[in-house]
């Protein structure tokens, strides 16, 4: 059997039990870079672990490398667990290795985990949503400005942002989203390292923001992984 | 200490570690309807165990009456936990929870749990968001069709909505969608009872939604928990 299985955002405590059920029985593991390393307690002592994350922009494995590898432990007949940070099915290419996967006849289980998506925020004590406040609230990758400004067309003051993987354009969102009429003083997190020890959160508006000098958006590149929230739900702090 | 405590979607194997940590030593738990009931096996034989929840629309208690209840035990230094359905600061009124406890000086803690806005869709193999399909989700209630209408605004082809509370409007909802010229065969599923044993699904189309009679909307309301899935990712399925 191949599991996909959610890591959580980081603290070792947000993983689930049945994680760490399929996480004792593992033959092989194959994990990503932001994994908790600690999950190894859970695991058998001869268990295989294979580290196929990213470091400083580079994949120690690309996803075809880690797509033969799941393969080949899995016609092997071994208990193969895909350890993903987060949950499977948000980013991380999940669909990728189900496909890869049913094209032999196997289909894996997925085994969500806790979303960095809303525990990070909710790490900090924000809401991704809350009645008093907001009535939605959208994820999306600030990865590929282009399809970043196609799907963000207007805005509303009732819903939020979560954005994934925007830290390397921290500058070219907020001016972004000030060309497109979003108030200069909709307030805007920086939330780093979420439920971990190292976590860090910086907290402002939109224009606040805007005016940073460069060397403000060099730092923001070393808190990754940061998760970009902009919306009044913020004011929940208050 | 108070601790607002997510219980995931359904599956009790979906508690986290530290959910499970927090009840074992918990004085005083208050939870909700859609919190798995199977809980209990991770208490201590004489925890208070409190049902706050809704039942056919009509809450056991109403949410000043949680709120005093809790503020009542934790005056009492009780180790006092709010079990949620989900995770607390995804709808689920958390923050009403938060800022009344903080009224009388008490920061509670809060605990992330598995999402239903990302597990459920999960349990069906359906990602929330994958780079093959998508760019973005969009998390929204349903229950208020006024604001469903003001911040759905347009479609774009990489953004799939993920409703909630959605399933006593499914008919309008589709229609309204239609007339935003979401196109006619994009992807609908109803997820009825995420990661439980009677979990169940119904894939169609906005197009083949709209045509269905009465009858059909009336036992969608049957199928609640519902959350109603919009977009091309579906067809991950294929």
């Amino acid at each position: 059997m191949v599991y996909l299985v959610g890591a959580g955002p980081g603290d070792i405590e947000l993983f689930t039990l049945k994680a760490i059920n399929i996480l004792k029985k593992a033959d092989v593991i194959l994990y990503d870079a932001l994994v908790n390393p600690e999950f190894t307690q859970f695991c058998k002592k001869d268990t295989i672990k294979i580290d196929v994350g990213k470091r400083k922009g580079k994949h120690l494995k690309n996803q075809e490398e880690i797509n033969e590898l799941l393969i080949k432990y899995a016609k092997m007949n071994k208990e193969v667990v895909r350890l993903k940070g987060g949950t499977p099915f948000v980013f991380g290419r999940g669909y990728e290795e189900v496909k890869a996967l049913k094209q032999i006849g196997i289909t894996p289980k997925i085994i969500s985990g806790v979303s960095s998506t809303t525990s990070v925020p909710e790490s900090f004590m924000i809401p991704s949503i809350d009645r008093s406040f907001s009535d939605s609230y959208r994820t999306i990758t600030g990865h590929d400005l282009n399809i970043f400004n196609e799907i963000i067309t207007s805005y509303h003051e009732r819903e939020n942002l979560i954005i994934m993987m925007g830290a390397h354009k921290a500058k070219q969102i907020v001016q972004s989203l000030l060309k497109k009429q979003f108030p200069k003083n909709t307030p805007i997190a920086y939330l780093s390292k979420g439920t971990t020890k190292d976590e860090k959160c910086i907290i402002s508006t939109l224009e606040e923001i805007n005016n940073k000098d460069d060397k403000f958006f060099e730092e923001l590149k070393n808190l990754t992984p940061i998760i970009t929230y902009v919306g009044n739900t913020i004011n929940a702090l208050k």
